[in-house]
């Protein structure tokens, strides 16, 4: 009873990741990550209320951009997911900017998984641990070709991490295809230190998931398998071609086993279908969460 | 004649990044990379001279630490190499310290490796691109998982790219190292695509080079034969447990076919020996250029 309240497991304690996501999809009655990589060439023209935040660099343009879309597609949404790259590319404003977008969407009852896909040695990926929590990620992604002690350190965390498993491009033949003198794709053998990583631990979900693209619903299947209890973070719907009607086996677990990523179809909406970019942005999103809960 | 002058091949042309490496390694005589990985709680005692640059945040501090390592062991060294986690962990002020860093080390004649292992799928691998030539990185490190179209667009730029091929950490055996049905390591795989992706071009080395770790030399003559004209970027060396004596099939085909990379054996000399860290440092980069260069 006298412990500080992030031991004692009270109600004031930051709860594991995938208990926080349970009960998030619960109440938010979603599994939809918005996606957001925020293009300086594509941005939403700014309303007469976005002007009021804005400091007239492009750095706060893209900020202006990201919280427009997460007024306008987070309410069908748990997640955001903001791609390190698009605020690197910005240089220090980038990263200031990102800071202010995961605090709003925070803010906003949206949890963040931090898209950077960082992986490296033991030594610096502690720092790269120390930078996603310094970020106030919820969770973030990782490459796992370093290995086993290069993943320690991210996985040792507070934050749930998604390891890439099989990513949602052409190319993933190259390497996650080959086959290993074991049987088997390389993908696969991912797959099963990500079931290791996620321990056998309490009932329910682990606080390592994978990345699986949407892309090759086919894998779905024994991926389940092979991590009966991992979290799917699943991009590729949409702009990339995957289908949300094709991914049941990532819900199998429950309905936080599987959350489905969308940034182009969400915030470019109006691209293909012309009208107002935030009411095209909030239907697009209504639509992709309720086909995702119908499943 | 009339063209613009970075078409032309003209003197005022940037050259290919191999090309200038090969004469920077001429010029200053040296193989080795000063890895830059700054530690808050290990920088260097501020100068008189150094306070004088200084801030007072934790950004600037490692600033002046990174400014006071280039001063006294830039001079043995022909290249430094940031490891972008270290910045990022300090959020937009490392990155705006970052930027700082790379033009000191430009400007004192060093060429600069942007050391963040990025990868991620084609449309994100653009932006990366865009984001590690905004910095100014005369070349950079990059993950291979995602496969061939996701390093084209980092292999399009001027810049130069090294590719992880079999990193220097013990978990390198749990993915890198797994045998594939086709024969062969993981690992000589990854080799094959960077040997491929330098091309047939002109004699001499390739612009896209590889990453292998110095704490496996066994491994360095069939690297070679696989990625003939490839730049290796070695680290290890020295607190990893590498030696420089046993690197020398990376040095085949030219002095500039191998980078020597060593960061806390330089940074961190005096923690070991005592004495002024600056001295150190400069006694230590020194020894290692030597020792790289009698190969």
């Amino acid at each position: 009873v006298s412990g500080p309240a992030d031991r004692t497991g009270g109600e004031t304690a930051p709860r594991r990741w995938a208990d926080r996501l349970v009960a998030a999809v619960a109440a938010r009655q979603s599994q939809i990550v918005l996606g957001l990589d925020p293009d300086p060439l594509r941005l939403w023209p700014a309303t007469d209320a976005d002007v009021g935040r804005g400091r007239g660099d492009v750095g706060s343009a893209v900020v202006t951009h990201c919280l427009a879309v997460i007024d306008a597609a987070g309410e069908a949404c748990v997640a955001v997911k903001p791609q390190l790259a698009c605020f690197e590319r910005l240089g220090a404003p980038g990263w200031a900017g990102l800071a202010e977008v995961v605090g709003y969407a925070q803010a906003a009852g949206l949890l963040v998984i931090a898209d950077g896909k960082r992986g490296d040695v033991p030594v610096t990926a502690e720092v790269y641990a120390e930078a996603m929590t310094a970020l106030g990620a919820d969770a973030f992604t990782a490459n796992p070709l370093l290995g086993i002690d290069a993943l320690a350190p991210l996985v040792d965390t507070r934050a749930g991490v998604f390891v890439l498993v099989r990513t949602s491009n052409p190319g993933a033949r190259d390497v996650q295809d080959l086959e290993l003198a074991e049987g088997g794709p390389l993908w696969q053998r991912l797959a099963r230190i990500v079931g290791e990583l996620g321990g056998p631990g309490p009932d329910g979900l682990a606080d390592v998931g994978a990345v699986l693209g949407a892309t090759e619903p086919g894998h779905l299947a024994r991926a389940r398998e092979l991590m009966p209890r991992a979290i799917f973070l699943l991009p590729g719907v949409g702009a990339q071609g995957g289908r949300v009607e094709d991914l049941a086996p990532a819900f199998a677990p429950s309905r936080a086993g599987g959350l489905v990523s969308a940034s182009r179809s969400i915030a470019g909406a109006h691209e293909a279908e012309g009208g107002d970019p935030a009411e095209r942005a909030r239907a697009a999103a209504h639509r992709l969460r309720e086909l995702a809960w119908s499943l």
